[in-house]
């Protein structure tokens, strides 16, 4: 790995916007950005001012003037990277923006690479693997849930205990490793009930973080919600009235994109993918029945199933919901089904107690005049078991830790049953070293150039 | 307008991108930042901090960690709005921009409106009124021309020629008014000769300015021209041809968005908003003559117009492209046409020879060999009259100055006719005092709650 050279990006989101910020990184950072730069309130070159200070001042190239900006001085180690970093904070022109990073690219930068930044963080040691991998997480995380669990990653709350066990363990081998060398003389300098202590705590932890990961996968990538329902039976309208309960507040602030807010909604912090679908009516139609076939594939993809109909429209033939209802169940008799009536404001009390009786276990709400609305949150809440989270436990969502803490726990079970039955110090000695090797893979002591190339490769550049 | 409140915006682009910016500016913004704010690496709290100095630690919200920002200081009046301003730098999660605002919205700010930090500034006198427009123009800008004219405009070449001649006039203005008080000693404190060549100063700087809006507006708005041509005469690889010419290296950088590149590209730093028309075939089929109605409908609104043909295809039928070109000329005489001859690398020399002489002034080109294409470029900007740009003169392009500098110019003529005609000075006086209203709208020190409120509405929010 090189880190010879200083490279730059654009940090803040692309497009235009009141301001945005180019950063540079690297031994020469703070000096290629002084050649370009024209400081309005100081005589003083960028290289003589403090660490963590900010300078008003114009980008020049020669004597054409690109923009009045902001520079904001790190200098090394104090840095995000632990390099020399510039912060040029210019106005949120696309145009402004390229011409201040072709410029420092003429100027001896090179465009950072995805990921680059938290890459140089990782290899001088500011964060370990994991709590680099959190910075992505964080940046993608778009609900309460996986914001909360990616802040406690990058704060290494998991890496940091997963770091203590894998030192714990390595005294351990490295006594037991040492057995070998007087193994003539039968000594044992590893104690074997702390050993097996140890060993049971490492089991512990690490199938509590393994079980960890169903919720914690639910939380990162949200839970896919089918909702089968003709047209008009009012799913927009039950999607807002499920996300006013939320965001309401939210929809007040400029740059809120709602583009995705029927298909995506956040609900007691949890990620919900609302995966629209038709109905599923009997049918002779060709056309139509490859409809039915689409929808059923929907709900294949779904953890959870929504059959919401128009009580208004269906009253005079509860029959065919209750055929409809049937299918999906006799189909997917595992997957949780929620039955909802809508429009139920429309309807006499007579013909509420009809649908009630009739169609077993429906949940009545008018999406419309927002009865029933709460109910149906904390039920679909209920859905999915988010015990861990609630209790502020460590929970695992990133599928590399997860399968280095598999194997983790596939080699532990062979030191325990290795030291169960009195296996010889050598051979021991080969699945611990396989133990920490898994460890040392998850906060990144142990680490590949094609790993770190994969793992930053999901970064966005400029971070 | 009440200045007293401290507001808040996201001032980055809207979107997820790796870090986000978050200003606050008013009274109470390091007060409000504070609270919400643990500082990693010192004790003091950042109202103990001096200006232009960055921290870093973790935005709170109670117990609750929201995230790891960097946090900036500018104290009173040092800052861009002139006020106390911070800027927290986040995580770029869309999630994570909106808790943090949202914290500072219950601790006390109140979200800003579209360019209220500029108004700020502008109403705290650290920019006037047409530095302040340029603000919105810098960030709008997509070309170098728009570019240089929105920067010349904020660093206030514009506004403080017009401030400087304001200054004249109205100190001229108060000698004349003056001489009203002792009227009947018939004195004349104004030089008349001093008077009037202020006055011709003025016409002449106003003329200028008038006359650079042409040219101004073309460079603003790109100049628009219609391409006529047929489906696969290569409109497109034309575009990417001339496109190529310009910003090869601009494509290497990521967030780059090339959604609009076949509709506005820049040329020699102009900006040129190309509009596909269908050909003009003699036709009688009702459909397509509608075609052609909308192909006169566009080459109305276009500034120039080029007319593309297939030179390959063509050959056998020069004479359906001679009838084209004719129905063009006559019915636009006035509009600039350049006639382009496209695949000319597989014509043999003798066609090549056959197409100039039956096509009258011609434009030879390959796009796809880029045959031609730097020729066409240098005869696209000649097109245009961009002397003014090329010698770094001021250039108005904001159609508010245009309107204020045109009635100045009426009222400056009223007062060089009545001076001329030896009017009396209390009438002068009054189209003098018309002149310095018009010039103090175009610098702001003349505004209305209206006029402000319309301004700074165009701009984004956080700006």
């Amino acid at each position: 790995m090189i880190q010879q050279d200083t490279i730059v990006a654009l940090a803040t989101a692309s497009g235009s916007g009141a301001i945005a910020v180019i950063r540079l990184s690297g031994n020469d950072a703070i000096t290629i950005a002084d050649n370009s730069f024209r400081s309005v309130t100081s005589n003083k070159s960028l290289i003589d001012q403090k660490t963590h200070t900010i300078h008003l001042g114009h980008i020049v190239d020669g004597e054409k003037v690109i923009d009045e900006v902001l520079v904001s001085i790190f200098k090394n180690p104090n840095s995000y990277t632990g390099e020399n970093i510039v912060e040029v904070s210019c106005h949120g022109s696309s145009y402004i923006q390229q011409e201040i990073i072709q410029l420092f690219l003429r100027k001896g930068c090179r465009m950072a690479d995805a990921g680059e930044f938290t890459l140089r963080a990782f290899l001088n040691g500011k964060l370990d693997l994991s709590q680099a991998e959190a910075v992505a997480d964080l940046i993608a995380s778009d609900n309460e849930a996986s914001h909360q669990i990616a802040m406690q990653q990058m704060r290494g709350g998991f890496s940091s205990e997963i770091a203590k066990l894998r030192e714990e363990l390595m005294n351990f081998a490295s006594l037991i490793e040492l057995e070998l060398d007087f193994s003539e003389e039968d000594v044992e300098f590893a104690d074997r009930t702390q050993f097996k202590a140890l060993i049971d705590r490492i089991v512990f932890v690490l199938k509590r973080l393994i079980d960890s990961f169903a919720v914690g996968n639910v939380i990162k990538n949200g839970i896919p919600v089918a909702i089968v329902g003709e047209p008009n039976v009012g799913k927009s309208t039950l999607l807002n009235a499920l996300l006013n309960e939320e965001r309401a507040i939210v929809s007040d602030i400029a740059g809120t994109t709602r583009d995705t807010i029927e298909d995506e909604i956040s609900i007691g912090g949890i990620g919900f993918r609302f995966i629209d679908t038709a109905g599923i009516r009997e049918t002779q139609d060709v056309v139509e029945s490859i409809g039915i076939k689409k929808t059923f594939e929907k709900i294949e993809q779904a953890q959870v199933v929504i059959y919401l109909f128009d009580s208004e429209s269906s009253i005079t033939n509860l029959n065919l919901v209750k055929v409809e209802i049937e299918k999906i169940k006799n189909k997917y008799p595992q997957k949780p089904l929620k039955i909802i009536a809508n429009k139920i404001d429309k309807l006499s009390d007579a013909q509420v107690a009809l649908i009630k009786s009739e169609v077993a276990n429906v949940h009545l709400i008018s999406a419309k005049s927002n009865l029933g609305v709460d109910e149906l949150t904390d039920a679909l809440l209920n859905l999915i078991n988010t015990g861990g989270l609630r209790n502020n436990q460590t929970i695992v969502t990133n599928s590399r830790h997860y399968d280095a803490l598999l194997k983790a726990f596939e080699e532990i079970q062979k030191v325990k049953y290795g030291l169960d039955s009195g296996l010889s110090g050598d051979l021991m000695a080969i699945d611990i070293r396989q133990v920490l090797f898994h460890f040392g893979e998850i906060t990144g002591e142990i680490t590949t150039d094609d790993l770190l190339g994969n793992i930053f490769a999901n970064f966005c550049i400029g971070k």
